[in-house]
């Protein structure tokens, strides 16, 4: 009997109404989740490695306009784009993560090599730049993230911040602004398990806000049993550390991963009024999407079967 | 039977050596220590929040130049003071987090702001700062983080630098410059827990390297149930996602406190080659301080007890 391998896929839970959607939004959406999925799978079919099949299959997505990372990144309220992303390999449990950069196509990547050439986890802002350059990355003008929908969602932000006056500082987000992160959770030929995870935070947020996918822990999580990617409102993920909560289930109190992964978006989600999913496999082939919202761009291809990519809730 | 509360606190772990100790320095850290412990337990004496005491309690060493955060924190290679902290409520689950601040004398009260003002949990660099002035803090010049002694140790960190060259960018580090930070956990006399961490980081670090301690779930977290600060390596808490690890023992798998400590520091730490330490609290006012250097600042006073301050082991 051969191990089971595969590649599980987000592109971002939010509010995603079925009215809203176009036929032909859909069609391309669709399509590129496809192709993430392929891309990945085909490294982990050639017997390589989990870390670079999720690495494969965020960059597609990073590539993309279409989500909130990389290319389609969202804008902060200063029109810029700040990006955080997280990459974790479950076999040898090292970790890299970046958090506000501006001038990288695919932050994914720049996470990889913090994990690879630094001693260091976590690295931020300017200084996760220059260490970029110092690792012969190429920066990016910042009109390389320019896309007419996400300019138009930061304009729409500001205008609802200035008819409404929220002393908390909510920034007058809809739903929307709060989501959209793209991600990958894969098991290899090896038994060995990954996670990446890839945002480009919050539309109009400021202060320099971080949100779920630049912490170990909170967005992503891999060990040995499982690997996990999170999206939506960061914040609620962070707090319960909602990634590692997962593996902490199974490793400690025997839950299945679905049972896991169901409990944690329950009690830390969803009975806090907290939205956003997640992905999650184990070493067993495994696999769980919950989300809690009216839909979740995502998909799963396993060598068992044939790739599924849904949007909405069945 | 009147509830036990209390408070514990540390002024950071690592290569303590008693040979390098003279009495008056020992002296020195022995009376911030207790002072620390005191200012908090008054907070809890007098029946307010534990949240209120661990925040006053981490002042008091945010505000010595003895230990590696606020006025006493370190060099980064550039010669600037980068700060992190985070504070949680573990009644609310709530936290606030800053990363890489240069200008705020004491980062844990802009964390504790963080959590109470705005709807993020991790706010950085820059941004945390405008954040700040917004808010009401005084900005310091970088004068005020001065002390001859961080400053020779960057000295001497660059100089090690340049005899050696170490292609992973250890940054030749020395084992005490990866360590201190201070930190404290309480339980108050309404049954809840709170804790909180401040750091200067590494000396010489680089390229905006943020550690644990800014990190919810891995240098911080409190729940209903147990009250986590650590100090140390700080990478190595980081994947290991190591204060909510403890608590994930003790909710998932019945352990107690003590156990689920040690259990995290042998397998994250000791099992991996890593070092440093923590403090936890439990609602049932039980306490652990492990560590698994020489010497971890440390000390705690309870509601039963006569105050314990220590450097070494015993």
């Amino acid at each position: 009997m051969t191990r089971p391998f595969g590649i599980v896929i987000h592109g971002g839970a939010g509010t995603i109404l079925k009215s809203k959607m176009t036929p032909e939004k859909e069609a391309c959406i669709i399509e590129t989740l496809t192709e993430a999925l392929y891309v990945g799978f085909t490294v982990l079919q050639k017997g390589h490695g989990a870390l670079g099949a999720v690495r494969k299959a965020v960059n597609v997505m990073e590539n993309s306009p279409l989500f909130n990372a990389g290319r389609g990144a969202v804008f902060t309220h200063d029109g810029l784009n700040e990006q955080d992303a997280t990459i974790m390999d479950g076999f040898t449990g090292q970790a890299g993560a970046v958090a506000g950069v501006r001038r990288i196509a695919n932050p994914i990547d720049l996470a990889a090599r913090v994990m690879s050439d630094s001693p260091h986890v976590l690295l931020i802002g300017e200084g996760a730049e220059r260490f970029a350059t110092e690792h012969g990355f190429k920066l990016v003008d910042k009109e390389y993230f320019y896309t007419d929908q996400r300019w138009e969602q930061l304009q729409a932000a500001l205008t609802r911040e200035k008819e409404t006056s929220d002393r908390k500082g909510d920034l007058a987000l809809s739903e929307d602004d709060k989501h959209g992160t793209v991600g990958a959770v894969a098991l290899d030929k090896h038994g060995c398990l990954a996670a990446a995870t890839s945002s480009g935070g919050m539309t109009n947020k400021r202060f320099g806000r971080v949100g779920d996918s630049a912490c170990v822990g909170a967005g992503t999580f891999a060990d040995k049993q499982c690997a996990v990617s999170t999206t939506g409102h960061g914040e609620f993920f962070m707090r319960g550390v909602l990634a590692y909560d997962i593996a902490a289930r199974m490793r400690y109190g025997g839950m299945s991963l679905e049972e896991a992964a169901g409990a944690s978006v329950r009690e830390n989600l969803t009975d806090r009024k907290g939205t956003g999913g997640l992905i999650a496999i184990d070493k067993d082939g495994n696999i769980a999407l919950p989300f809690n919202t009216e839909g979740m761009y995502r998909g799963y291809l396993m060598s068992a079967g044939e790739p599924v990519v849904k949007i909405f809730k069945e």
